[in-house]
């Protein structure tokens, strides 16, 4: 199991955290998702690892942008 | 046709407007909502007249507060 924390842009309330966390649990081996809109932090827990390039595109799917913490 | 204005306090997104939009839009008789979280305006045009309890009751199922602008 790895996690792995990442930088979220741009969310400014739970319907964001919503949309991110929508996004970014759909990943195959993805088990959890943390994210605040207020720390702007998003952790995201799977197995096997997932790829920065897709969580980062998740979150862009979201309509925010990301980056490893 | 009638066309009135509230003042919601607490919307930060699109998201947030989309919610408000989606509680005021099922009161009966309301056929155009036009909502800004930038500004914080929500405009209801109806047919006959929906009563402002209503539009409050709704923006607070959304999750805001609304006051008659």
């Amino acid at each position: 199991m790895t996690t792995t924390s990442y930088t979220v842009t741009g969310m400014t309330c739970g319907h964001c955290e919503m949309s991110v966390r929508e996004e970014v649990s759909e990943l195959p081996g993805v088990v959890d998702v943390q994210v605040s809109s207020k720390t702007g932090q998003l952790t995201v827990t799977s197995e096997p690892q997932v790829e920065d390039r897709a969580v980062i595109d998740a979150v862009n799917e979201a309509g925010y942008t990301a980056v490893r913490a």
